[in-house]
């Protein structure tokens, strides 16, 4: 079998209990609920529950974790104040990932490697991202902080700190789905860097900078910021077709049409596309969510001439979504992070517990050497000697 | 082939021509060079430059490489006053691994990814480095960081920053040599997740964050340290015996015997043995190397019993020579990434800029999905009617 040069495309490196995704139905599971059911049904709260935990809560339980996610809103004074003294241009993305393993300077359990200790810290985690966002959201603008609301739940507070006013109640629910939906999905790259780092048994915060940092990248996180700036490129509905066309004629992607897994449409697509629609409808400004219709519309008929069934994915209506809601689009993928927090914990939790035997080893692939050999003409030689190349 | 669970263990998934080993003969390579050689004649400039660029450099070449060392290895100020204000009982790798990402907030062409762009944040990242663990190293004992002496080379430069005193030649060098035998080792876990987050397109800062992240880890970068509690906790020459024969009776691992490579002795171990125990002579204190010698030499001896050839790597004698030259032993490991920043920046850049065709996907692997599924019993039921759990 090759195995280079393919990113381990198809070679499974680990059981997991977490997230299926069955690519030709279209399904997205979620510890063995689907999707669908989730967004329906279903809070972040409820969801991160059934990640972490591996079972959808009972009331009491669904009531003791919540309440310990408001208890964690909080970061410390000196976190926000070392947000005060960082540029203002800094990227929210840059800033994410160096707060994250500052947090474990204030978490007497940051080293205690055991199961209960994780989860405090997956809880920490979860909220505080939230509250760190907002408030780097906040400072970069000259705007101060705002302080979390312990009667909004997570979507809502998360509005709240960034915006300052409680949200209605439609606007937080839609986001509370967006955070359902982005919540988890299986071995992906973000999510492979958490476990890469965690099998080397350091700590669920340095773990998790890791997945920042790989989100962090344009093939994996950026898209639905490129998506908005494609949006904002285009300017206007009409235009849309001319975009399309240029962008067959040279041969550019078109930003979150096409998935690697799904081969129908993303589920997650399926059920953002109404609920963007909905909240474009109730603002008044539909252009957004118009153009991306249209974009998809006019991309698959072209894909379709060319035989390939290609459809919008997550991200195509997410950008649409945040940018309606008021976020400016370098903060859509700390939103991400935001969402996939609860994923990335539970992924490091069972890489650290996991019940395979023998136990799995640290990351440590080879690589095939094709370079100089010191036994084949490859001699040291004093640098008065060498010759500039 | 089974691919689970075996942490990536002999599957080669990308070629390479930075660092080659050779487990049977003992051999470390950078760029087809010998890593005898290298100890023996060259400095951790002028390996760092072999790495970054392949070659070795001209007299002309190092000069103007050694120059932008030098002139990068100040930190902004804002930098410094954020580790005045964390806790003084933060981990040093956690600081560091927070202080990456803030150095992008600096760089203008922290998202230029052109190559030139790379070898400069390459270049970024090896001075201040250097500076931000010793600046750490000062500040959290309550002392005023040192600034940077353009006199001195990075070895010696470090330990002045750290001691505040020109370190005597003898010392300098040898600390030199420890730099260059841990500039780089392959497809280790640390490149391996600085690659994988690279491999999304993220910059050099994320990816060299996610390295620390992966360095943290006891079973990767924390040996040196623990290394350095047995012997500690050994206390005298005289227990040495007595350890040994309680962790073979507990089936304890003893700290940094064996290496998964190397099937004869490490070649770095080879090499820094004599200059520690030189190190010892010199300082008069020949208590920590002379249990490290005594302890492998028994633990040795024990192994042969069970008809194992188990030698010493390299984290053996660098514990005890870290710790002669006044280091404590939890800046063991930020040494480390002191060192590996070299290797680290060069893969990165191998991965960037891999002339693979097609070009290196991002790393994204499979997991087999062994959890519940959603058609087979698995429906969401309402809160009030769920049983706990």
């Amino acid at each position: 079998m090759e195995t280079k040069n393919i990113g381990l495309r198809g070679i499974p490196v680990a059981d997991t209990k977490i997230c299926d995704i069955d690519g030709q139905k279209g399904w997205l599971i979620y510890r063995g609920y689907n999707i669908d059911d989730l967004a329906k049904h279903s809070t972040f709260e409820e969801t991160s529950y059934l990640l972490l935990f591996g079972d959808l809560p009972t009331q009491r339980q669904l009531d003791d974790f919540s309440r310990s996610l408001v208890a964690e809103r909080t970061v410390p004074d000196s976190i926000i104040q070392s947000l005060r003294e960082r540029p203002k241009t800094a990227h929210p993305m840059d800033v994410l990932q160096s707060v994250i393993p500052m947090l474990a300077d204030y978490d007497r359990e940051a080293r205690n490697e055991s199961r209960d200790a994780n989860i405090r810290k997956a809880i920490k985690l979860i909220s505080k991202t939230a509250t760190l966002v907002a408030a780097w959201s906040r400072i970069r603008k000259g705007n101060e902080p705002i302080a979390p609301d312990p009667r909004l739940n997570h979507a809502a507070n998360f509005l709240h700190m960034c915006f300052g006013n409680a949200p209605d109640p439609e606007t937080a629910r839609l986001f509370d789905v967006c955070l359902i939906l982005h919540a988890e999905h299986q071995f992906n790259a973000s999510t492979f860097a958490c476990r890469e780092v965690a099998s080397t048994h350091a700590h669920m915060y340095a773990s998790i900078a890791a997945g920042i940092g790989a989100l962090s990248g344009e093939l994996h996180g950026g898209a639905n910021e490129q998506m908005m700036a494609a949006l904002k490129k285009i300017g206007e509905l009409s235009n849309v077709k001319q975009f399309v066309d240029d962008a067959f004629a040279n041969k550019r992607k078109i930003m979150a049409m096409g998935h690697a897994v799904y081969k129908t449409r993303d589920p997650r697509a399926k059920i953002l596309c109404p609920m963007a629609e909905q909240l474009a409808a109730k603002s008044g400004e539909r252009k957004w969510f118009d153009m991306s219709q249209e974009l998809e519309r006019v991309a698959r008929a072209r894909f379709e001439e060319q035989g390939k069934n290609v459809y919008a994915n997550v991200d195509f209506y997410s950008a649409s979504t945040y940018y309606m809601m008021g976020f400016e689009p370098d903060l859509f993928t700390p939103i991400f992070a935001v969402a996939r927090m609860s994923g990335w914990a539970a992924h490091i939790i069972e890489e650290k517990f996991a019940d395979a035997q023998p136990k799995p080893e640290l990351y440590r692939p080879e690589a095939d050497y094709n370079g100089r050999r010191c036994d084949d003409g490859c001699a040291y030689i004093p640098i008065d000697q060498r010759t500039e190349k």
